[in-house]
């Protein structure tokens, strides 16, 4: 067959990038187990019905549905062809797919909590870390195959689960040494209640899409697009006026916000509460948390009930979000059980890579494989050599014994390609006089070291990182 | 909807399943890594075209393929409905699906390599531990998504290389303490020359498959499926010489076997260049490796050449083989780039678990999750416990404090349930006389440890583990 392929918005990761990946993958869930969450897996591939009308039009457009395999079967060739038909219509169909691939980890985690719920201990801190599948069309930093990166805790309303997850976004980006990010809250709550200031309360996801974008397309644009929405002028002015002291986040503070909420909510208990989940949540933080309310924040998630979280990625790399969450009243209502509510958030690991490559943040510790490799000066020369690498590895240090007795210059070539930081040389000399010659790859310098000394050696250097 | 369900064949894992497999994973990852090879990760879909015709019949039958999205478009209608019916005759169609799901990790990996192999280093020695999916009927201890976890080196045709797969072997399973497992080991090329000797050398795969079943069926129905086969008598008395030989296996040791072979080759240059990479192996393994010859041993993949690999499971679970592997001529021929040989083995993950369980082999610590409880003692309290708890955490120590304020019994009840260690209850005397109350939940002793000292009190018992 011709040259292979392999599909569009997939990727494969090499030994650099898995290695990586895996140091940020390992300190997240290092942080999330030191703040009592547990792991959780679900399956690649879910139920259709368990997916289908979760994620609107747009979402089942983009699911990756699975053919039914036996469709050619004579029992079943009448469905498939009625299912068939189905999907020509736009439609989904379990007689032509009845499984899909998962399209992110909030849906199997509430199918899964609905499945068990009466034997698990709530509240539930559980976290996942796994690949999920979304037809879009590829484009820089947007894949069909990306991982997830979430955190939940259900079966509770208590407001510490908010401080502990403003934390942990904290505590991730500051062992991975992502400083100078910005954590943005809002409250669904004070979003209800400028809806309900407006007398527009139907109106409230009109609202806040037009506000969500000031950003973006700035002040006139969105007020032009509030009055497409068919709001008056006195509406559109008592939005202006909340979005122009959010604007001012450069001279006010959290403080000065919220005194201003308190005066332009005094009349709405709705607002009144959301505030005070703001100050909540920002008193308990410490103030390198660098947290800051942001009235425009929205998120687009029609589940969120409460405070609203996203992360924006430091401003001298032009990535945008790196996270987000906040808290829902119902995560498995759509599974009739109801009366589960929680709160969780998120991490974009594909974009937090992106910002630790640009600013140059991954340890070199982490990309280092092998570590020793013994050079092959002939059969009996290996064979004494495989001994020797044998005690070393049993101490734990990564060694590779070249594959074969070639020139020097081949084995050199391929340590340095390799970036394997000593090589080690036995001949027959080194082996009557019991010692040899390890050489340090990167400096050149070589040294003579007795075999009973040789593990201490390498174990004195950090040592060599394991799979993870 | 109605109560939610998974597919078939599919599997949630909760934290403790999590954490036994991860503790499994990491300590096959971090021999591979000792052992010199690198990580690589490759999508969950491969093209149909990478992926069909490469596994049989069956295979092409029980892949996973995904359905194109925009079937329903009007300008892919027609080519949709050609797919179709292409499918409903029983073939595969890229118009219908041009995606599936991988079946194994050998096809992706060797579509990797020739996709890369002007830019990778040889020998490129690389794992990978991935899930795969593939249709089979669902039954105990097969799924329809599994995990396989393989290492191989490719373009090298050193026995050095055979000689450290079955050393990984050896060393994964002293570390998960699986002991009494064994390591069987033939070589095709003994198998051919079997062929070679009977005149028969175009019936090899009749005559492997017929002594492969030696075990289960017993040499009369042996010897009656190679008559079938058309194999004359003294053609089956040969075989039959051959098999006695191996049968004997509890008297003789490899060293017999060796000795009988080169006897019964002595005429065949195949049988004899398999017989003495046979010995080259033994000789340098250590006598713990539980190595043996094993006559009889084929393994279905007509790709291996050279030595083959199977790992039998301990005797007193009745599992059956636990890992396998062997040598290939040619890994990517397939995909137009010919001339990479290689050998790789792999670990039969979902087994080894079984063997594990069975044999209560996990350690007590894999299964820690929190830590330490702080018990809500009302909102001061906790307030209070809470900046306690943070200084627990930042020394890597995982920590919880109960959500809410309520009776102590039930935050007794949660710790159990959830298999807390510890304790600690801080109310306002506590606070005031700065120490705490800290209990162990297994033995109900209580011990009073002031603040300072809290960190250096559970740093003294074993740490807290990541999450890998």
């Amino acid at each position: 067959m011709a040259k292979p392929t392999m599909p569009q918005g997939t990727r494969d990761f090499s030994a650099e990038t898995v290695r990586k990946r895996n140091y940020i993958f390992s300190t997240i869930k290092n942080i999330f187990e030191i703040y009592g969450f547990e792991p959780l897996e679900t399956p690649a591939m879910e139920n259709l019905d368990t997916l289908v009308g979760k994620y609107g039009e747009e979402g089942d457009k983009l699911m990756f549905k699975i053919l039914n395999n036996g469709i050619s079967n004579p029992k079943n060739i009448e469905k498939s062809k009625a299912g068939f038909e189905k999907v020509l219509e736009g439609k989904s169909s379990s007689d032509l797919t009845e499984r899909a691939l998962k399209y992110d980890l909030t849906i199997p985690f509430a199918r899964y909590v609905a499945m068990n719920h009466g034997k698990l201990v709530f509240p539930y801190r559980r976290y996942q870390v796994q690949p999920v599948w979304r037809g879009d069309n590829p484009q820089k930093g947007r894949y069909r195959e990306f991982t997830q990166c979430d955190a939940d805790v259900v079966g509770s309303n208590s407001l510490l689960n908010e401080v502990e997850l403003a934390l942990i976004y904290h505590d991730v980006f500051k062992q991975l040494k992502i400083t100078g990010y910005e954590l943005r809250i809002n409250s669904r709550k004070i979003l209800s209640a400028l809806a309900e200031v407006c007398d527009e309360e139907a109106k409230v996801v009109a609202i806040t899409t037009a506000i969500d974008k000031l950003d973006k397309i700035g002040m006139d644009r969105v007020k032009e697009e509030l009055r497409q929405k068919e709001l008056n002028e006195d509406q559109v002015e008592v939005i202006e006026s909340y979005l122009t002291m959010n604007n001012a986040a450069s001279t006010f503070g959290n403080t000065e916000k919220i005194t201003f909420l308190k005066d332009f909510f005094s009349d709405s208990p709705t607002g009144l509460q959301g505030i005070k989940e703001l100050e909540f949540l920002i008193s308990h933080l410490p103030p390198e948390n660098n947290i800051s309310i942001d009235l425009t924040l929205a998120r687009g998630l029609n589940y969120y009930t409460g405070i609203i979280f996203e992360v924006k990625a430091p401003a001298e790399v032009n990535i945008g979000s790196i996270g987000g969450g906040g808290r829902y009243d119902d995560l498995t209502g759509l599974f009739d059980v109801p009366g589960i509510p929680g709160v969780g958030i998120s991490f974009g690991v594909d974009r937090i890579y992106d910002v630790m490559s640009e600013l140059n943040l991954f340890p070199k510790e982490v990309q280092e494989g092998t570590k020793v490799i013994f050079f092959n000066m002939g059969d009996i020369e290996s064979n004494f050599s495989f001994g020797i690498m044998q005690q070393l590895r049993n101490k734990g240090i990564s060694c590779e014994l070249y594959h074969e007795f070639t020139k020097i210059n081949k084995q050199f070539n391929y340590a340095e390609k390799k970036h394997i930081a000593y090589a080690i040389i036995i001949g027959s000399k080194e082996i009557e006089q019991n010692y040899c010659l390890v050489k340090d790859l990167k400096t050149g310098l070589q040294e003579v070291v007795v075999f009973d000394r040789l593990a201490d050696y390498f174990a004195a250097s950090p040592p060599s990182k394991g799979g993870i």
